[in-house]
């Protein structure tokens, strides 16, 4: 027999609910509020002044609706004293940001990771530095609630331990204990795939899509797969690995030690390589490719005819696999499908089955290189969003 | 707000639980099911006597126990009266099965559908002529609560459409309502390996496994994908298809128009192609080839050999891609993978991923080319096991 819940763990639970609704869906009037949780207006408003006297969410009114009568106050998310430190180890750059509630990102600052600086203690310090910088430089009446990882690699997510990143050519690196004895934080750390996948779900173009796919490009290619509304991790939490499906059997070497794999076929690398553009790299490389395609120039338009007919092959395949409804191009994909839609959609019309091509949309991300630390920011408001008063009391005390 | 369950409502429900308890688990003492359920056992024994005045289920005493005092009944499911009838539409043969609760196959009968015979009349006729004879067959007192249809094709499961079945030449076949026309009963049209996934999963070699991969192996190669639990669909259930996944671009010419699919590459046909036995189809095919390996023929060998590098890619592809706890080789596929499991696990160690593959078991169907014709019967319980009292009524009428 479970007991029935207090009336202080019912006021727990619906300060966390409203809590997020606010910050999944932006501001809210009181009345939205009282119909999506099933309570009368007065329990709204004694929630709402509890979370606003502790500067979760304020309340102001609405802008002219044209309805006659009273307008019921809006409830936004307080963005600006609360907040998560969102970091994002990429392969050839280091990301952070403060990320207030509803997802908004207050502060943020990159830097290349010059290569060659694999060692998890130069990148665990530069890291550090970076995210010393940001919560020093915010006011003094801010409060970070957590800090979220995201990395391009696998990882244990019940305790933060980096199991494989071939692009940065870490085994078994306990990424989030060290990060958290440094900060004296809390840090939660996921796939930057996954957790952009969660983010463009959440916040981008996938806003009510249940079967997605988010392909997620930087040096290498990342997967974040949702199917049925949830996240697919596998037994580990390792599932989604899409850019090691290998495309070309003994095709372009690839990090992991395989050849042909997806991303050495389709990723940033494979056309800068096509390209011959190995005086550029990154972000940089894929741009100025683009760019010179768009004005004729025949290597260019070959390189990406290329790498988008092998990135049609693996969309093709995984739109076969998983029937999704949309496919999400992310980081640098965005811009590598953008210039090579022709090849991947006529790669899909060619290869993908019949009753699955049909439906699927192809994307662009809407958070661009983003998506991985919106995703990041949430594993820092994981506490905050499941019990807001004591978490802000914990952390201030 | 939703009204309490009537003591009627609740009744059923709990005949529906304990009768899905002995079906899914096999005979059980009225303690462990009182334990399960969280009943008393006067209702037990209450649930017990209408499921047994039904035939639904018989109580027995169990064998030697050992312990002291009266034992404790036995609850077993009653597989002789009431019966699902489960249909198999393979690439090259038609399968008919009467199964008892339980699971239990009571009878089945197969036949090979002749190469050629496409057209859907044809076959329908076919099917109806098995199904027909096997219920003929059956004693007066038994009764049939359902049909279920395992299609080696996409299957559109709310109307029992077939969508695509690239092996068999259909398109957009209204199998369901054809056949329960003809029958005059409930049919239930899923696709084979998914069936065949959720048989092993219930009742073979993945009992308790949350994460699985299932290979068909017919004339193509079928996917069923369980993840968390759960059948992975996707948006319209045409998910799992991974033996369109291509691995070898421009390879072998499969029947759905590309070149170098998983089946065509790894499938029966490639086998026998590589092992130049034209002479023989199917099974027998698979099983001369494997023999001849076994006495030391080089070429079957080599065929073998060829084949298992094929299915190494896919299965690392796939193990990559979800992090499943174990892969299950099913119909011919379990043959040619136990002939070629050395090819299969190198390819796998090469190209799977440090963290995903490390912990991946491969396994041999248990229920061999019986599992989907069982996850078909399990489509053909699921009126009696939701309210098992009511389906009897409403059939007996």
């Amino acid at each position: 027999m479970r007991a029935a819940p207090s009336p202080d763990e019912i006021r727990r639970q619906n300060l966390a609910v409203l809590l997020r609704h606010v910050h999944s869906s932006g501001p809210m009037s009181r009345t939205a509020l009282a119909e999506r949780m099933g309570l009368n207006r007065s329990t709204i408003l004694a929630l709402t002044a509890d979370l606003a006297a502790a500067g979760l969410v304020s309340e102001e009114l609405p802008g002219q609706t044209g309805k006659a009568g009273r307008p019921s106050l809006v409830v936004r998310p307080e963005s600006e004293r609360v907040y998560g430190l969102a970091l994002d180890v990429g392969a050839d750059r280091l990301a952070v940001a403060r990320v207030g509630l509803g997802g908004v990102i207050l502060d943020r600052r990159e830097t290349r990771r010059p290569s060659g600086t694999f060692d998890p203690n130069d990148v665990i310090g530069a890291l550090v530095d970076l995210a010393e910088n940001m919560i020093r430089g915010s006011g003094p009446e801010t409060v970070c609630v957590g800090v979220g990882v995201a990395f391009c690699g696998m990882v244990r997510e019940e305790d933060g331990v980096v199991r494989y990143g071939p692009n940065i050519g870490w085994v078994d690196v306990p990424v989030g204990a060290r990060l958290s004895e440094r900060l004296g934080l809390r840090v939660v750390v996921g796939n930057n795939a996954n957790l952009g996948a969660l983010a463009e779900r959440e916040r981008g173009v996938g806003i009510g899509v249940a079967d997605m796919i988010y392909l997620h490009g930087e040096v290498g290619i990342g997967g974040g797969i949702i199917m049925g509304g949830k996240l697919l991790g596998g037994e580990g939490g390792y599932g989604g690995e899409v850019g090691h499906m290998i495309v070309n059997p003994g095709g372009r070497a690839c990090t992991c030690g395989s050849y042909g794999c997806l991303e050495a076929e389709a990723g940033e690398l494979a056309l800068i390589a096509a390209a011959g553009r190995a005086d550029l790299t990154g972000r940089a490389a894929v741009e100025a490719i683009v760019d010179a395609a768009a004005r004729g120039d025949a290597t260019a338009r070959d390189a990406l005819h290329q790498v988008g007919d092998w990135l049609g092959y693996g969309v093709a395949n995984l739109v076969n696999i998983f029937n999704p409804t949309m496919v999400v191009f992310g980081g640098v994909l965005r811009e590598i499908y953008l210039a090579s839609a022709a090849q991947v959609r006529s790669r899909l019309a060619v290869n993908g089955l019949l009753a699955v091509r049909e439906r699927v949309r192809l994307r662009t991300s809407a958070l661009a290189d983003d998506a991985p630390l919106v995703g990041a920011a949430e594993l820092a408001f994981a506490d905050v969003l499941t019990d807001p008063l004591q978490t802000l009391a914990r952390i201030s005390n």
